[in-house]
């Protein structure tokens, strides 16, 4: 278990690793809170450093440097799942960590996330773990085709991955993702992809550890990159409520403090294949989580009271949770690469739509630049 | 007129005279934006400065600072009205100032504020100069008693002002305001205080100048200083219309960018006394302009989808004004002094209240230390 939940007061100091747009959105949430933030990290001119209060250039193996940085924080938290989970448990050492490293040593993983899903009774894709010695053939057998071969470690927008459609696609796909440690996952027929951000932290009526989770957003990828999440979803009630179950079950596994996101396929008919155990498949598999605030929950910015970076904030700071309840639907669109020079354009067209730009200087492609909600009064009862 | 409205591109950089709440907050929102912010500031330890990304430290008669700061900024703002006009206007011969240093001129004196709105038919309370030939006397003669005596300069907060009742009440009271050049005010026998806060701007389709208003708060004062601001207001359409066209009128008449506050003294049932040309009074009479954002426009952070502090560094920084509609109901409360010790309290009584604090030290008796905006769905169609 972790270390109890003791209130830091407003002026502490949260340290967090990783410096860029979601460090710089929870530099923001912070400051709302009269918290400051000092951001560790080894990049070049970090879009976050323009909001932290302090900041510090170092590598995630020098320790003095990670030393240095701890002694000037109240606790520490990260802002992308890459953080070297040494450096995290080196850290814990000297000030609380939260989310706890093991989170990152889940997600970092794409075979030990696997299992830990599984172990948990939790529903994922087929999948088979190609080593030194197991061949993409033997993997292939064991989750059918079409799969989807992915490194690891390391992937992340897409990156690192070969969709394999038949045998022939086989030669030749460990080559190109470098011949790194990989898995092999069944391709799945799933009918679209969701998310849900979830946060575990201290309950403001009962003081006791909870979770709370806001809306499930249905989410577009194009070249593996989120483009736009829509609230509400389809999803039925039903649905809504086992994301929720998954959610808090990983969270309460995890013996989690912070935002947790879980990404999900939605099946919305049953069929045979390819489902772990080749029972008919659940409507929902899990396809990834990251252990931290994510690019699904930036309509919470707009749409909610709470957003998912002071909730991420409060929960870090042993502060109670805010309400997760959303005042407005909601269409959030990520402005990546040039897409950002449209800027004038967008804010133009729609007075009612809220920008948000991370403060970077050069539009490369992929990059996110920027993202941009579009509120709509809620039409239901709420 | 002003120069035309250039449009600054992200990572452009907005420079403000003032480092405190406001001034944190607008670079908070300025940050959203992709934009910096430059805090000119004479005060130790700014609040503002914690977000900026750069500080210069001056007095406002300190020419070398002040051209300084002009030099690494793209536009020139102010969070606070005592800007002294004369650095004003030296700025502006060296970079765009909005709003405009006249609007400075006129909120830092209450007598030319007066003569201002009479010039312009705007409703005011009867007043009267109170200067070196002319008695405290002579001036109650002229607007009746009770009245106020406030100092014509630097009065904040219910700070320099007496209250007279009778005829007993004025020996003494010039005195008592350190014989300051002085503005007596009839007493209004109002109903309530309420404000607007208005902004001008870029109009997103035509491209035009357009003003834009938000609701109209009512708002509650306790020893000068306001505690809580309500919206919606009891305040009828006709009366919200009033509002909007005085605001208008003032923002058009200054020639102004950026958000203005108006706060006006309403009255319910007409009386015959006693009113500036001793006809039947207005249901609404202006008390006071603020050239700049305001505190009773702190509720728009949580009830609107851009708030004051956003619509002010669009407009200051050329760019298109985002819409001022209320998504939510909302009552905001200040923290004021130790009643910010309450923090956790408040957040743990009511999870749907969002709170701001400032990031101040010392919780000084009267000091601002932060608010709560306490929402709630909005009722009526919108």
């Amino acid at each position: 278990m972790s270390e109890p939940l003791r209130v830091l007061p407003p002026g502490s100091t949260i340290g967090i690793l990783g410096g860029g747009q979601l460090g710089r959105m929870l530099a923001l949430a912070a400051a709302k809170l009269g918290l400051n933030v000092h951001i560790y990290t080894d990049q070049r001119d970090p879009p976050a450093a323009q909001i932290a209060v302090a900041t510090t250039r170092g590598a995630y193996d020098d320790l003095g440097a990670l030393e240095r940085f701890a002694a000037e924080v109240d606790v520490i938290t990260y802002e992308f799942e890459n953080v070297p989970v040494t450096a995290a448990h080196h850290l814990e050492q000297l000030k609380p960590v939260r989310p706890r490293p093991q989170a990152l040593a889940i997600a970092q993983d794409r075979l030990t996330e696997k299992a830990f899903m599984r172990y948990n009774q939790i529903p994922v894709t087929r999948f088979a773990s190609i080593d030194d010695t197991a061949t993409l053939e033997d993997a292939a057998r064991e989750t059918g085709l079409p799969a989807i071969l992915k490194t690891r470690f390391l992937g992340y927008d897409g990156k690192g991955q070969v969709r394999l459609k038949s045998d022939a696609d086989l030669s030749g796909a460990t080559a190109e993702i470098g011949h790194q440690p990989a898995v092999l996952e069944a391709m799945v027929p799933f009918t679209r992809e969701i998310s849900i951000i979830a946060v575990r932290g201290l309950c403001a009526t009962s003081g006791a550890i909870e979770s709370r989770f806001y809306d499930c957003p249905e989410n577009t990828h194009r070249d593996g990159i989120l483009r736009r999440s829509v609230i509400p979803s389809p999803l039925s009630p039903d649905d809504i409520d086992t994301a929720r179950k998954i959610a808090g079950r990983i969270l309460d596994r995890l013996d989690y403090i912070g935002v947790l996101a879980v990404e999900f396929f939605h099946i919305e008919t049953s069929t045979s294949t390819p489902c772990s155990g080749r029972k008919s498949l659940p409507r929902l598999l899990v396809n990834e989580i990251a252990p931290r605030v994510h690019n699904s929950g930036h309509w919470t910015m707009d749409a909610c009271t709470i957003d998912q970076f002071e909730n991420h904030i409060r929960a870090v700071a042993g502060w109670p949770l805010g309400a997760t309840r959303r005042h407005s639907d909601v269409e959030m669109i990520n402005l990546i690469g040039a897409e950002v020079e449209d800027w004038q354009r967008l804010v133009a067209d729609d007075d009612t739509l809220s920008l948000h730009l991370y403060g970077k200087g050069e539009a490369r492609p992929g990059r996110k630049m920027g993202h941009v909600n579009a509120l709509r009064r809620r039409s239901d009862d709420y």
